[in-house]
């Protein structure tokens, strides 16, 4: 089954080539205000428009298919759609032949038994995130007050602190070689009310990541100092509080203390891996010549898809917090 | 809200010094052969018994409070618990007035409104992943003939390959210091068949980081190549398929495309961090003096926890995985 | 929150004078064939067309945003979709200020702060029926053999065994003096395996009821015998078995023990309340002027909204059993 | 699967002949003070005490195994356990080679291929709504103000307004031939705040109807003037407002449109089927011996069970209303 959420619940669906993509959302209180224009930002930040990105472009304006009256939301279940215009699906082969190397279309062809919309993916397209980013401009006026922000921290071999021309250069040429490149994306949520997270199965860290490696092409995620933290001792790794507010010395948790919202930043790290779409041949099984066989991938895609993700993660971040922050209202009497 | 899994659903209640602690599962198939001796291995894998570990002992016998009956399941919610035994709670200070650093004690504290069982971190404590464990059990004979194996990979500062003798001196050093270390541990799934995962948000990602960030000190998880994967190219990174069973060449994705597993062995890696409760002496703020103030624990801890981590990680991969298999079941007409 | 079902789950979505309706069903195997013809039946049985219905005329067209491809299921989310079309706004008040008897314009105005969409009731509107009936089509197909039907038992005050023509005398009469009835409606479910309904919260007759009480106007429901049933001893209730396969001589209980089939016909009998929307002036207080004052409802209103009524109570307890079928594959090892 | 509730979530576990029966209950809010003497009158009420009722006596004292402390709940799950101490399984013979007319024998055997606990109907028993009733008491508290009141109305074809005295002797009758009755309920909820129930799906009378046929025996349900108001005309039928809290003139919709409460009582009844334990021998088949033949159930029943079912039915009632309740708080912004 496939869904988000507890009192705030979402629901992605779509296919990449079909009629279109959407979000429905279940459990938004009424009286938030919602206009066409509060998802131009964020949208517009996924859209690929710089070095890197897919030639691919949408207009991507939501369409309200209900919960919307007269400039706020209803209270009954809000159905945000996109519609695909810019179709092309002549270049897409059947890759149920020879599915693509770290793409979906061999795992879902077998799930399916061969009836998944194959068509660019499908349902398993990079495009069903936009309904992730419109369901986390939702979340994020819930969220009110609460600050979270989502970077780039690399890009491939790139070291932080490279200047955007270098990363440009960087990106040209690995798109002149056909390939592709990933990268890792920092988070930081400020301003997190002290003790959101439920016990055992809905800690912090289990929602958030629950809802991160939804998105297409997510490896790996580490809260504060993740895997690099393990190498410390306790006495240097715990965080020591150092005022009445809970703010503590180090922030090795990444703001979570048993699965809860200790009132510091939460903050965690993404690992995207390189796009799996690349113009480069490559040698992979032919099911039906059945036998190894060269594969040259059409289409338009992504160099680095990372350059789009950060939005990606800030609303899945905001979606699953928004859940949390609503129960949590209801924890003391 | 506290439950994990859709058709094969557990909770886990109890805290450390109450009555005991346990796991509900529902869904479980009625016929499954299970005796008390079934959890001998893994719950004595769990147990203190090495170095590094905390000198508390509980027997930890398994009680079928409901749903097996003559050795086997009936199909109504199982009930096992486990009775807390060897208990000392004198030790066990207030920690609402100088709440232990890494701990839960100020977050629960707070979200609850001082109204939770402070007594060895209560519902919060390691304790309650005997639970977990014994669930673990029964996902095991769901799963039959998928193995899944987790084990330490690093402790500490020690890399790999180190031999038994050198981390019992490293972690004896550690211990006499009253320091405490973590880890990493990498499991491996091997014989999965090709199509678990649900698509969008229960992709295998989602579902098996959920359940493993709800392990008190896991900080990180990485699937395949995970964080180091970030640095290869597209062509690099890809795992060309070389059979048509599936078979890839390499593995960087950990035996998941598209959320999906494609057959191949699954493997992940997570970060323990070192263990919150030190001997050491700790400036933390103390609420009641309103400064910063020396604090000294006391009782019972390990310097490792990650030694008794490796079969709660397989438990709860076999939990997410044994709900997931079953879903997969319903998928095709 | 609002959803319904475990492994086959549905969301209706949708305002009667918004940009349309829908319902959003997850869980749906992949390789059921779905062609917009498939709907016609059930959607032209739900149409207003027969004395005593409302003149409100819509194609009531499915359109498949998503779930479908090639004409059949894909195992991604199904989204079916309806335009509003025939709408007019005009004559639908602001029912906040004198809201309709028997309407939720009350109470959704209070729940939602008056955010609620009130224009011809919105999310409450019986419109949003049409989404059900919709996802009864696929519920069905997943039944396959089992064969489900509901009809007029009793309307108003006409016993059963009436003429078609007494009927529409009778409802135009009442149509004529602007007033409404409502009436019983008994469904039959034949050919359901033994075994469907898990054990205490998710009985038949709990999912069965919970789906039925989500149709507008339903105000009772009885299984098997029901409330007449309560006046028989046990030694005449009983259904004794009387073969094999498990038939009864009798069937008091509607085909269920324990809340599970019993592979008799499962029957059920619902009371449907008369339209809550007259033309008659009715006296009740207007918020506004803060006293009682007579309202006169406009617009086009179903004198018995119950003759539309047997095809949605078929639709929903399909999609109740629809999901109890998928459930029960799974309770044996 | 099998739980009850969105966000205060319930579910009951146990065999009649277990180790005991319960119920584990999650978010629960904390502070909500709790001893074990808060259970003495509802579960005493349960009891078996009258005529009519089995001389099976069971202490039934609750044992918290979690999520209390110090007298108040913690926030935690609350699991809360009766041990099965007064067991005499000889008399249960194995129903399964002659399975009780009206008892779930044939239908759990079959669904459970044989495995389900049958002694005393296992997981089918009445005595599991122990566990409802235990829920029931803190769903009460965390209804505070909101009382809810549950009667017999009607006990087998006496009418109402019956003297405990006739009561007594129609009973004793009844007893004496070896036979049972049923009987109606009715209940009533008075303060209900206006606007619990969610759109749709969850409608009050979705979520009291469920729950109420999760209790045994359970053959009908309807809400205000139910079955009898369908022969009522519109204009009859409708509730008229009569003042600015929403006070109606009539309350034939049992306090609630559109599935939410409109602030008036909320009132249904149920129907009660007679108990299908009896001593009077009955012809029924026998699988063994593959023919009808005669059945002489030994033991220990109730010739009413109804006599104790009211205060089960408050408790589900409660336990649906909790939940409602609470979802409630977050429904506006």
């Amino acid at each position: 089954m496939n869904n988000f959420g507890t009192v705030f619940r979402v629901q992605i669906y779509g296919e990449s080539h079909g009629a279109g993509i959407g979000i429905i959302l279940d459990g938004v209180p009424a009286g938030i205000p919602l206009e066409i224009s509060d998802f131009e930002q964020d949208i517009s930040r996924r859209k690929p428009s710089k070095t890197g990105t897919t030639p691919r472009i949408e207009m991507d304006t939501p369409i309200f298919l209900s919960g919307v009256f007269n400039g706020f939301t209803t209270g009954a279940p809000l159905n945000i759609f996109f519609e695909n215009r810019n179709i092309n699906s002549s270049v897409y082969k059947d890759f149920k032949i020879q599915p693509r190397p770290g793409h979906a279309d061999f795992t879902s062809n077998h799930k399916y038994n061969g009836f998944n919309d194959f068509r660019g993916s499908g349902h398993f397209s990079g495009r069903v995130t936009l309904g992730l980013v419109a369901g986390g401009v939702i979340a994020k006026k819930i969220l009110n007050n609460i600050q979270i922000s989502s970077e780039i921290a690399t890009i491939g071999k790139l070291e932080k602190n490279i200047s955007q021309e270098e990363v440009d250069r960087y990106l040209s040429d690995i798109k002149k070689r056909g390939d592709s490149v990933g990268g890792t994306i920092i988070t930081t949520v400020k301003n997190l009310p002290i003790g959101l997270g439920e016990p055992f199965f809905n800690s912090i860290e289990s929602q958030i990541s629950s809802i991160i490696f939804s998105i297409p092409g997510i490896k790996g995620i580490e809260f504060g100092a993740g895997f690099e933290g393990v190498t410390l001792l306790g006495s240097e790794f715990n965080d020591c509080f150092i005022d009445k507010t809970g703010k503590t010395l180090t922030n090795n948790n990444g703001g979570i203390n048993g699965g809860i919202s200790n009132g510091n930043d939460i903050s965690f790290r993404v690992a995207v891996k390189p796009t799996s779409s690349i113009f480069k041949e490559q040698v992979t099984f032919n099911f039906e010549k059945n036998k190894l066989s060269s594969l040259k991938i059409e289409g338009r895609h992504d160099t680095a898809f990372i350059l789009r993700v950060p939005v990606i993660v800030e609303a899945a971040t905001a979606i699953a917090l928004a859940d949390l922050y609503l129960q949590n209202l209801l924890r003391r009497r």
